[in-house]
């Protein structure tokens, strides 16, 4: 299958993103086929595989090289931070878990490109996806002058391939190791940040995700009747130490915190969800996700930011990271835009420091309590007992002056200008 | 206590909002001695009160009458509706519960001011809160002329009642009816919609609130260990029939629909937090909710909303329910902004349609699926095996002209110009 | 040139977007080559076109048919009325009339489709632009089953044709005429709402453009030394009434407002503007623009809407409106989310009424005075004599409230945290 | 007047904003009158004051010391330049004079509050506008303790001084110097920003300010007949340079560019307008405001920004602006939320350097050419001519993806479903 080895130096590199299923097993074969000296390559972002047993069936498929970069606490570090640090929710439910580790494992390979001196980077993701644009976006980033070869957008591969049949006849010619398990109904995206599927069995909206499509998350039926008490401590908005109260385990290093997060939220039950979200490009998708240690952070970092941050700058902040989010989904990482507001979020986070206590009980966070050596929280303020720094009668001047533009519009206007809500609201009012 | 008749005619009517306790009793008969004549007022917007007893203690006092309208459909339709409608957030956790019951009970109010001729509206409010400025600008708005009487704003008042030895005593003096249970250690306020815990020993954020604070949602420790399944039929974004798709309970009427969510959400411990907010004078404030109809309201209505709105509509209609959950949060519902973007939300809410069905298990709702004869999701367009308006390879192109930005930015700028984590980000990042 | 009619019907029909030039026109007479029936269209938008001699050109090419549709009053009032209201610019300063006027022209030309029995529609857009996507995203909408040709983009066409030469010597063959006149060292585009010029000799930002560029407005300094005073009247938003104070002219169709403000504007030199802009695609664009009454409503709307509309409902149309000229600028008019925000733009501008006067005068457009019965203006509210709804005291609780955030802020943070100017902006800062 | 200097050490120290004026010497007066040890200060902003004389008078009026302070520098460097980063326009219009002195006059004040050993600050502004805010919060944020004394808010002050006879009486009777010249029959504030005028014959919106209303700007008629180039040269958004292609002038130091930048604009008649607009607590105000520098900066700063700023860094920094805008008017600048805005709007002008030219002419200045090393603009790209980083059929591509979310929308609900032009719009539209 590998050609010899003398031909090889005029041939042109490719470094391939590698997951060694039978997709980019034929994609390998075939790129080798096409004249290319193929370098696979897999990003360890703390998904569950054998990268071994992946280095194997990419060398028996003729790779060049195998190269496996360990870039999960680069992860973590590099782009859930920011994440946790902007509550980033892409339409107010999904976390991100696939989007936030598309830069990392793109990175990890124009590294690889520029190591091996490659002129190309190839995957596997196909034309109706986010992930194309994702990766094919922060590798035009990352390296203006990179070409990339997308074998399910080029006729003589879909064209060929279409069908599953066509691809385990031409891996059986080829050799290509065919997968022993049976195919999931569904596709997924696995990484140590969340779990996510979609396609296949999962394409009804209407119908009910199976039980047994999950497998980060216990179900929360099954999750322990104790809940968990954890107390999280917060630097420039992100973890920074993970107390468990009840057995005293403590973690401080970056992937460790989230590590362990996740085996608190996985057992209790916690991050399902099952969801409609618009792709980049419009198309309406359903998705189920399981993402636990990112739910927990989502609870706590709320938590904190509102107790340490003003109000104001909290209100801008939170446009920031709407922006944000849509960017990060829509592939945008690496641009001058998200560069500008990733800063701009970072610098809002200076001040929010402190310490959540939470409990993780049967798929739910509930926050217990806070402090913090920055919290703009004063206790003699805003007690009703305690004058602060205005007097009652403060009070009704602001009221009066900040009701002058409205008592002079409806005085000019009318009350009845007031919109009344739509009768279609009213639907259902049958008699009691 | 109260005044001879035949002066009557002569004193100024106030309309009092009354709920029969201490302070606001208090105040009815000090505004009598005033020289005023007081209606006393309260609206039923849910909570669980005695309205009976509230007319005797009212008319024990004195008050020349006492009104109670029951306003709970308009609370929900109303109110309740157009924040569902919204996703209505405040600073991203809180329902808003006290907040949307306002503008219905001071309409209430404001409506007697007519009915009785009165000049003057009154109410128990302090000069620190959200609610004295909620109600009174609200009054403004639906009667611009309208006099505001806040005996806690009014030195003569504040000054002489600093304390509760001052207002027992002087309820003594008065024949006004003592409390007779223990006080609450905090502060409440109650509807159908919530309630609200805050002051007192709830001060400290740092302390966890007690448990027997929760009283409209069980603990969901203690809630039921099997599941309910509910499905939620939604027009124009709002419940219009519920089906238990246990016991086959069914309700249409808005009111019933509401009260049967807090129902099922109370017995199954959905809707509690516990938060730092920020008042809208800048205060931040420790609050406990419960809030459980809301709470399923709020996870079925994303749902179907996402499912049958277009993505950049939704996108747009995001921002105006920020500004949505901010006017009515600070006392805006009546006021040409909060008008016009209720119109807006309203307008945006057409197509939303359709069946959700959810889960609600020990503190958490969970989505399972969804239906809609105007959802935009398409299945045949979303699947990978099926083409359908673009081939592949216009992927390439539409990926490629996205690109053309970033690639000729990151070309002439270089891509060590993006910005990489602060340092901050990597504390606690010690040796595995 | 042209093919046996008793083929015809077999053939596909195409609707050409035709201008007579030798592009449109070579493009017709390959798609007659191709195999087309082409239906010639024109769209009149205003520009300074002489369609019978369109006519002609199209006919001698050998089209079916020619439609020329005289769509000026629909630009008006159905595209640029809804820019009026809305302030549209896009990047704070181009006024949009390219882009206003591609909806009109692509509305009429699916109406000849739909006529005509066409199955396809045709343009002579480059693949570089902004008019290929707006058309195109146009014309999906208003006809999602339509077929789009754009030669320009068709590898067979644009390989063929590369450079001038090949056009013309392909024209000579097909007997089309060729332009008389020396071409334009630039492109141009022009209706009646304005005229642009980018491309060839305007192509380097560091050249000024030469004065001859322009057409549509004079030099401003030739025009005349008198000003010119007129007095708009507005209804929801848009002009109904235009008079000339000097000389008595009174205008109120739509059409007449337009070109008379037109004819105004360009005779005293306003409306001219030379900017980089940026495409849709992100590509920085060089422009210049002459836009005499789109000038004159953009400061006589600002005027009449900033004395007719509620601060808080403008600042909150004013994003509105910031989105609005996006989604006109990027082809996206006939979308689910510019027809929101078009519905809510509109909304906002119920009240806006009035009259206001200005002069024009050597380039620029003064506004000297304004009235309108749904004014929010108050005199005896803003004087400084009058006392109004609160007292002097009243300013005091006011401040004092809103600045307890600001000073428990600057008290617990310390005031050294307040972010002085970068040393970048002191640059410059040599000796006097 | 004064006080015997034995007892001064007992006596509280007020820093009074004095401008030598009738109003502010009477404040000055009465203060010492209620026991007060009183320091005048004036800030030096660029008014056309005589400081020596304005100190003889404070000390004539028995002021414990008079402080003149130039802020001139400060002002440019400290508040212009980041609202010229920022295209600073408060609705649309207003390039905010005088709120951007506020801050450098407050911290000015607050400087000589803490070198003197003073507990309070004293100001002549009433409680209707919006000078009174700014101050009274730039002070509380700056001093935190600071205690404020605003005699056109105490009712002991203004119930004695209604109507200007009474203070002019009290003025004979202590002395102080009566103003010589006829008084304005409007109130102005003035720096070297710009100059105001409101109140008095200016509050009838409908009436045209009269031309003598003027001072700081040339009528445009009057205007050179030949107009000035000028290349202005930007560091980080502020300007660095700038050069008079006519007679070679050059200037570099801040206050020296923005001083050259009045003359020139205040000779061509460029920066008048004449608005009505919506002070903080929303009544609307009309006011006249001459701009000259300003009003140029904007012209060349919005050039040069959108020549080398990303097009979608841009979007996100106009949102801020926006934000910058409100909180500069409303008083804000020295506040977290305003803090955090100019950080974030400051690092997206990191790049924005290069050159423009431009002619200044009779009322309006036009951008002639720019250029810029940093510049994103590629001519190669965007020339129609050359192919750059995509082939024309990716352009189909793009298109054909990005309406694929459009036509599915148009497909499920119809062209019927767009929004026409309401028929308001139609108004006016009688027979040609």
């Amino acid at each position: 299958m590998s050609q010899p080895s003398e031909k090889r130096a005029k041939r042109d590199k490719v470094v391939l993103a590698y997951s060694g299923g039978l997709d980019t097993s034929t994609i390998l074969v075939w790129l080798i086929d096409q004249g290319y000296d193929v370098i696979a390559y897999t990003a360890d972002v703390g998904q569950d595989d054998d990268f071994e047993s992946i280095r194997e069936k990419a060398m028996k498929c003729g790779a060049l090289k195998y190269v496996c970069k360990d870039l999960r606490k680069d992860f973590v570090v590099d782009n859930i931070w920011p994440g946790v640090q902007a509550n980033a929710l892409y339409e107010d439910r999904y976390l991100l878990g696939t989007s936030l580790a598309r830069p990392t494992i793109t990175k990890g390979m124009i590294e690889v490109v520029k190591e091996e001196g490659a002129q190309y980077i190839a995957h596997g993701a196909t034309g109706k996806g986010n992930d194309q644009i994702r990766m094919e976006l922060h590798a035009m980033a990352l390296h203006p002058d990179i070409k990339i070869l997308a074998p399910w957008k080029m006729p003589e591969f879909y064209n060929r391939f279409e069908g599953r049949t066509a691809l385990m006849e031409y891996a059986k010619s080829k050799n290509i190791e065919l997968p022993t398990a049976r195919q999931n109904p569904y596709s997924m995206d696995a990484n140590l940040m969340h779990v996510s599927y979609e396609s296949g069995i999962l394409e009804d909206p209407a119908v009910p995700a199976p039980e047994d499509v999950y497998g980060m998350i216990v179900n929360p039926k099954n999750a322990p009747d104790q809940g968990e008490d954890l107390e999280i401590e917060f630097e420039r908005g992100v973890p920074v130490k993970v107390t468990n109260k009840g057995d005293g385990t403590v973690k401080t290093d970056p992937l460790d915190i989230y590590m362990y997060l996740n085996t608190i939220g996985g057992k209790h039950g916690i991050g399902r969800i099952d969801i409609v979200e618009n792709r980049y490009i419009g198309m309406k998708s359903r998705g189920i996700y399981e993402c636990p240690a990112g739910t927990i952070l989502l609870h706590a970092h709320l938590d904190i930011e509102n107790f340490t941050l003003d109000k104001n700058v909290r209100r801008v902040k939170q446009e920031l990271s709407l922006r944000f989010s849509e960017q990060v989904y829509e592939g945008y990482w690496y641009s001058p835009e998200c560069d500008f507001v990733r800063h701009c979020i970072d610098k809002s986070q200076e001040s929010v420091e402190g310490t959540v206590t939470l409990e993780c009980y049967k798929g739910q966070v509930y926050i217990r309590s806070r402090s913090s050596k920055t919290s703009l929280y004063n206790e003699s303020l805003v007690s009703m007992v305690v004058k602060g720094d205005f007097e009652p009668t403060d009070a009704l001047g602001f009221i009066k002056v900040t009701g002058v533009r409205i008592k002079e519009y409806y005085r000019q206007r009318g009350v009845d200008s007031i919109t009344h809500p739509s009768d279609a609201l009213k639907k259902g009012s049958g008699d009691k």
